[in-house]
């Protein structure tokens, strides 16, 4: 880049008022292009995004491929903070949930069994209620316990506008919703259920959190042990799974179908 | 694209060479500021890649979010030959057989076991063979059985550079490598392995291809037999499993890890 903007810089000498017109012209020009050059954006280079390896590594995330890393690498930042401000953050989860809502509508005909038990896995964190406020501050670095639960506690995260309807359509249909999330109960249970309310996230079947027991153990051994719960003691069918970490949506009884929530932000092992 | 079309028309008037210079600028500028609105590059639009729209689509096809479709979207045909041809899918390939190159590392302390039951599996079609000429061709629509078998039957096939290398590094540590295809093997073993011999993937412990007993089963079904067969009756490891469908890396016994190569092309239940 610093080699391109070099290339860039010009010194126009000029002597009438047609040759400083066409510097100028040749001045204003060249910046633009030397701009277009400097974003390399896909249609010019020929890639499939605009940054070529930050796209690879978050498809990479997305399709589970890129593993147990800590923070977004550091030539990725910028990139991560486009990509969830800019738009195409929500347009990939209003995308994932049109196709949980679609599948949802196939399910028993458009009528989920009379018995109430057809129900839906809903996780809380960065698929209901979005912390991409405080990552952005935090510039995607490290996940921070105490730094997480302090924001965590102020109950103000917004609602992710494509899940909170997803969320009303599964109810709107008569399916059971459980929010299942590896946020602390004693300390997070309040702040939790406030800043779901308040994001219309209202009238889910019952918010699971993890409680004193399963403190320090994994999210996919604590999520399927809620899940195995209410598959095999409590009779519900799980239907459908909808979570931003791939260890939302593996271990025990993962439910009949699967949606991956866009998150390029942290990864939860 | 048509309304920002018609505000980029120019009709210039011009009397003297300093006003024509600046209108002549004028109508480059213009231009190219028109080309580039209508090119809809990421970073114009804050997007996270080259068309919103078909990105997103192909982000939820990796994911496995996007299941069943019979062809690519047709608004999307022109956006996937670029991605196949220009660069971003060969990176994507990289990146992940990267990634299995270096969790094989990590397997026994980079030394597979002496027992030789150390095994990884691979799928063959977009896996280890391209077969990006030929849905090219067809402008990546709908499965067209004969066509496909006339395709394979040719033998010419190109190796995927990323899966080759792969390849060569799987064998070169010591680790045993089934390649596994839903491919008929009456009809296209012959072709098939003198393909793969002929871009170099030679040293396999077995090609292992659907016979007659397995026409009609689904790959999930059929793939999960033939790994059950390894893991279970002869004793086999699988330390890695890479394809380019889900059904490749779902079902029974699908090993310690799963690779998904990209594939925008199509979709094998």
């Amino acid at each position: 880049m610093a080699a391109a903007r070099g290339r860039c810089e010009l010194v126009t000498i000029t002597t009438t008022p047609l040759a400083a017109a066409y510097a100028f012209c040749f001045l204003i020009m060249t910046s633009l292009l030397c701009y277009v050059a400097e974003g390399t954006p896909a249609w010019f280079w020929g890639g499939g995004g605009d940054d070529p390896y930050c796209l690879t590594w978050r498809v990479m995330v997305e399709a589970n491929n890129a593993k147990g890393w800590r923070a977004v690498p550091p030539q990725c930042v910028a990139y991560v903070a486009t990509y969830m401000a800019w738009g195409q953050y929500h347009r990939d989860v209003a995308a994932v949930a049109g196709q949980a809502a679609a599948y949802a509508t196939q399910i028993n005909n458009n009528a989920p069994a009379a018995d109430g038990l057809d129900a839906w896995v809903l996780d809380v964190d960065d698929t209901c209620l979005s912390n991409h406020p405080y990552y952005q501050a935090k510039q995607f670095g490290p996940y921070d316990p105490a730094a997480f639960k302090t924001w965590a506690s102020r109950g103000v995260c917004p609602g992710i506008p494509a899940v909170q309807w997803l969320f009303q359509t599964l109810k709107g249909r008569g399916f059971r919703v459980f929010l299942v999330t590896g946020r602390d109960e004693d300390t997070l249970g309040p702040s939790t259920a406030a800043n779901l309310l308040a994001t219309g996230f209202s009238g889910y079947d019952r918010l699971i959190m993890r409680g004193a027991a399963q403190r320090g153990v994994s999210s996919v051994v604590f999520k399927s042990g809620v899940r195995k719960q209410l598959a095999e003691e409590e009779g519900y069918r799980i239907r459908g799974n909808v979570g931003d970490q791939w260890s939302d949506l593996q271990g025990c009884c993962v439910g009949d179908r699967v949606f991956k929530v866009p998150n390029p932000m942290y990864y939860v092992p």
